[in-house]
């Protein structure tokens, strides 16, 4: 028995795939341009189906947050993954394991203290551990320097046994503040200088640096270069949201990840329905807030996902969120909105950022053009 | 083999037993010593383990925010359920399957065409269901105002055959956003009185109305009398958070969730360390940003428990958290930091809210006072 979006429990997380093939075709297709390899995130999704689609359109390997999405997709077949996080050494033993179950494991560290509890640790257990050297490109978090003096530390302890450099990594995260194209180019390309000089360094103390990845959404979307790099990382594109709409790099018809919610209730008297998508469907995250549009905790849409601009999820409880109007003024409140979105009606909600709405749900509705709908698990945990 | 806080693996979200049961303790003695019956709101950890200790202490039966809650608790043998939900009329299906299978499962309406629906199909499916109508007593969210016309329509309705109104309910969800005991105890006065208001109405109207049920953890704590009210429902007064300290009904060595992280990295000239528990381990909550005291996304504690108030989880990417002092310039930057919080330090993160860093995890791991480790599985989804 096929079920439609009118038969669903709600609320759920519905992928458009149309959407989503064709963001990570075009994302694909501009690192091809660009000459690199690409390796998606895909911490967005955390979910098989998504990430061979991903591979199906030529990228080389993935990227993971955590061990437990290494472990999972190991398990679904997908050999070869980058671990982007700095290890905490209390996990090697987790990491060795999938080594030696044959995985094609990369590890990062940006401190001597981890990578000499690395190195320590693949002595001692015969293996040589690949590693990347995190590179801080824009200051907004992890990484040294291309310029510090420890790189070159970092890089020598490596190389004293049980792992090796196999490169240097960065991501340009503060690329989320930006909204411009010039601003965006001009991060891009200090992201690419400044991992490509940090490679240079170490080449040039005598140590092989083969892999040079950078890459966030935004920035992975605006280089116009990447001269040096040899692989470029991103993950949201592949669902795109509301914050990256704001950045500039995608349209409200883009985003494929949305909330399938039904109408509960009303308050007439101030202009608000009541959905079953609260903070628990939608995330916490408000990552609109601070941005040149303020979407609230998403941006309704009709079930066949054409977005009600004049509307907003303005607010959210744990499993009731409230629609209310942008412009109250401009809409006549009371009756208005229990006629407009009467008992029963269903809404999709765009998220304001997919890797948080995701994760409050064990798995996605895939939607075909034809509208036949699919589960596919997610994962969740560490 | 019993694992120890130091052999875990990070980030893992820790319920402190002892806190528990005294947090547990507590709000049992206040609801015996108010005359009332207490149904705990399960939303929170959504824990078979944790309702049994609430049950334990006294309980009678349980609140619910889904219906997948209701199914798992009632798999786990409790069965008495109010989903404090106005029921969406797509979902009377499920219901009514619980109802089938033993389950004493009361479903709540606001308006009348969710009630309409209800009786229509409780009709159709020879089924009487237990309704309380919801009762808006302070403005924040759903519910009838005890005071309105449309109160004794839906009574009426439900009336007719199909269901029966087994009570009122209300929920002074604002009550998150006072910090004094006079305003709770007048909010709690408030939301008291309107609901007992509006049984009186429904019952001079010729219609039963056994139930009233009113209740947020800080006027449950709050109420000097609750003459009128036959019981109560609280949810995260289980845990606490850091909201809750900001209210005023708990201290931070009261709260008994922690997200146990580990230190990954730092950056020294920034005064940051870097953990392992960045947004996905303590989610998108920011409830304390508007409250008297910001936390950020936690307050770190030593792995045993102590607050370090002195700092606090400045920044949260997705798997990254950056620890900061709260007042820099009041510390050695720079090298404290690192000696201060060295790579493989453990610590404890008390989180701003409960119910939302709890659903970011598969399990707890409950810590009982001889630091034995015991895994408490946690639903998801719906």
């Amino acid at each position: 028995m096929t079920i439609t979006l009118q038969q669903l429990d709600t609320p759920a997380a519905v992928i458009d795939t149309a959407r989503m093939e064709r963001n990570i075709a075009r994302m694909q297709q501009r690192m091809n341009a660009l000459g690199v390899r690409f390796r998606p995130h895909v911490k967005t999704a955390k979910c098989i189906e998504v990430a061979r689609a991903q591979l199906a359109a030529g990228a080389t390997g993935i990227t993971v947050s955590t061990l437990k999405e290494a472990e999972q997709f190991f398990q679904a077949g997908i050999g070869d993954i980058l671990y982007a996080v700095t290890i905490d050494p209390a996990k090697l033993p987790r990491a060795l394991a999938l080594i030696r179950k044959g995985c094609a494991l990369t590890l990062v560290v940006d401190n001597p203290a981890a990578a000499t509890a690395l190195a320590d640790f693949g002595r001692a257990h015969d293996c040589v551990f690949a590693v990347l050297i995190e590179v801080d490109t824009d200051g907004h978090r992890s990484g040294i320097g291309p310029e510090e003096e420890v790189l070159l530390e970092v890089a020598g302890i490596l190389q004293r046994g049980g792992a090796r450099v196999a490169g240097v990594m960065t991501h340009a995260g503060s690329s989320y503040e930006l909204n411009t194209q010039e601003a965006l180019a001009a991060l891009a390309e200090q992201e690419r200088a400044g991992c490509v000089r940090a490679a240079q360094r170490i080449r040039a103390a005598g140590i092989a640096c083969d892999i040079v990845s950078v890459g966030s959404t935004p920035t992975a979307l605006a280089a116009a270069a990447l001269d040096g790099v040899t692989e470029v990382r991103a993950g949201v594109y592949v669902f795109f949201d509301l914050v990256m709409h704001n950045v500039g790099v995608c349209a409200p018809e883009d985003i494929a990840l949305s909330v399938l919610a039904t109408v509960i209730g009303h308050q007439p008297e101030k202009g608000w329905a009541i959905l079953d998508a609260g903070w628990m469907a939608m995330s916490r995250d408000r990552g609109t807030a601070k941005q040149s549009h303020d979407f609230g905790y998403g941006l309704p849409c009709t079930i066949d996902g054409r977005p009600l601009t004049g509307y907003v999820l303005s607010g959210a409880n744990q499993e009731h969120g409230i629609l209310s109007a942008v412009h109250p003024e401009a809409v006549n409140q009371g009756e208005h909105i229990v006629t407009r979105f009467p008992i029963g009606a269903r809404l999709r909600i765009l998220p304001n950022h997919a890797c948080a709405t995701g994760a409050q749900y064990p798995q996605y509705l895939a939607l075909s053009p034809d509208g036949a709908l699919t589960r596919w698990e997610r994962f969740h945990g560490w």
